[in-house]
C-alpha cells in the first residue's frame, strides 16, 4: 500500500502553492484544514512544524515543511509525474527555486513592510534591491518557455505561484514578461483544480464567519 | 574531457559556502576573484548573474547562482561524491536547505537591520519571529547527527555555513546545540581547505589595501 499523504493547510496561505503541486502529481491526499489561531499552534501540529506555519505534508512518516521544499520533495518522490529534470540537469531548476525562496520572498516582504533597503546594505543583503530582484526574475522567465527549460517542472509551480500572487496583489510590478509566463501556466488543469478547492473552502469559512 | 568548472567569488562573501561545497566534491575548479565595485558589475559578469552578486559557478556552459542552489547542483552533478541522499529520501535535505535559504536568511537580515517583525506580521512573513526561526533551527540540528540523517550531505554545507557564520558574527544566538552541530563539521578537511584559500586571499587583499 502506498504511504498516506496528509496535507496541512489553510485556504488563505502559501498552502495554495503546495496544493497546486499535489494536484500536478496526482497522488491521492487528504487535507487537514488548520486555523491560524487554533490548530496551527496546537502541540500535535507543532510536532510536525515547530514554526506553527502551513503548508506541511506528512508522507507516511516523513514530514516536509516549506512550500519550495514540498515542491522539490514531491517531484522526486513521485518520479512518474515527470516534474523534476534528471539529476544531471538541475542547474536552472535549483537556481530559480532558491532564488524565489530567498531573494524574491525577502524583497517582497521588505516591500510589504515599507522598507527600502538602504544603498549601503544592498551589497550584504541576499536580495539586493527590489529592482534587481525584479530584473533577475524577468531574466529568469524570459529565457526558455518554462523556468528550467522546455518542460514544465516543480520549479514552475513554485516560481509561478510567486508571480501569480505578486501580479494579483500588486507585490510585484506588473511586467509583461511575468504575464506571458503566467499565461503559460494558469490554465493547467492541476492549477485550476487546486484553486477551486481552496476558493471553495475560503468562501465556506468567510460565509461561516459572516453567519456568526 | 570533463566540463571546466569556474567559480566566481570574493573572499569576503557567501562565496565561502560554495567553496566549501566545491572542496567537498573534489573536482578541479578555477577561481575568478571578483571585486565588489568593479568586476561584479561588469557586463560579462552580469551575463552570468544579473544580480551582480557572488557566488556563481559556470560548469561547462551551465550557470548556477545562489549559494544553496550551487550546493544542491554540485551534489547532483557529481554523484560519486555522495553528497546528496537518493531522490526517494530527500525530505529533510530539501526541508532544511530551503528553511535556511528562506526563513533563516530573512530573520538574520531583519535582525541585522534592527527590525523586529511586528507581532501582527509574524503570521504573513515567511520567517515569523526571530525566536521561532532559532527554535526551528535548534530542532533541525538536534534530531540526527547530520541535518538530513546519519550522513553528511550538501545540506550540512549550506546549513552549517549559516550556523558557523551566525556563531562567529553573533547574528545567531550562541546555543549549545548549534555549537555541538558545528563541532561535528568544522574540522572536515574540505571545510578547512576552503577556509584557508579564502583567508589567504582575504589577507592578501587587506594587505594590498593597507600598502596603498
Ligand atoms: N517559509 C514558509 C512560510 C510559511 C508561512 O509563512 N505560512 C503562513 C501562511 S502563508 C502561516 O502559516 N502563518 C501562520 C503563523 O505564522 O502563525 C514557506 O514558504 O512555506
Ligand atoms: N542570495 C544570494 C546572496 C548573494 C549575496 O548577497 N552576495 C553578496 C556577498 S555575500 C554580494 O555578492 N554582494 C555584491 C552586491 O550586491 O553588490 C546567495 O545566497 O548566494
Amino acid at each position: 500500500m502506498a504511504d498516506e499523504l496528509v496535507f496541512y493547510s489553510n485556504p488563505m496561505s502559501r498552502g495554495r502553492i503546495a496544493r497546486w503541486m499535489l494536484e500536478e502529481v496526482g497522488a491521492p491526499y487528504r487535507t487537514e484544514w488548520l486555523t491560524y489561531e487554533g490548530s496551527m499552534k496546537a502541540p500535535n501540529y507543532l510536532a510536525v512544524n515547530p514554526m506553527g506555519k502551513v503548508p506541511a505534508i506528512l508522507h507516511g512518516k516523513t514530514v516536509v515543511t516549506e512550500a519550495a521544499a514540498i515542491c522539490a520533495y514531491m517531484a522526486d518522490a513521485f518520479p512518474e509525474a515527470g516534474l523534476a529534470p534528471p539529476t544531471s540537469q538541475r542547474a536552472d531548476y535549483y537556481r530559480w527555486m532558491f532564488f524565489a525562496a530567498g531573494p524574491v520572498e525577502m524583497a517582497v516582504s521588505l516591500k510589504g513592510f515599507g522598507i527600502a533597503v538602504p544603498k549601503e546594505r544592498e551589497r550584504s543583503i541576499g536580495c539586493g534591491s527590489y529592482e534587481s530582484v525584479l530584473d533577475a526574475l524577468s531574466y529568469a522567465v524570459s529565457r526558455t518557455p518554462y523556468i528550467a527549460g522546455d518542460s514544465f517542472t516543480a520549479a514552475d509551480v513554485y516560481v509561478g505561484a510567486h508571480i501569480s500572487w505578486g501580479l494579483q496583489f500588486g507585490t510585484l510590478e506588473a511586467r509583461p514578461e511575468y504575464q506571458v509566463y503566467w499565461d503559460r501556466l494558469k490554465d493547467r488543469p492541476a492549477c485550476l483544480r487546486a484553486k477551486a478547492i481552496d476558493d471553495e473552502e475560503m468562501h465556506r469559512q468567510l460565509g461561516a464567519a459572516k453567519a456568526t
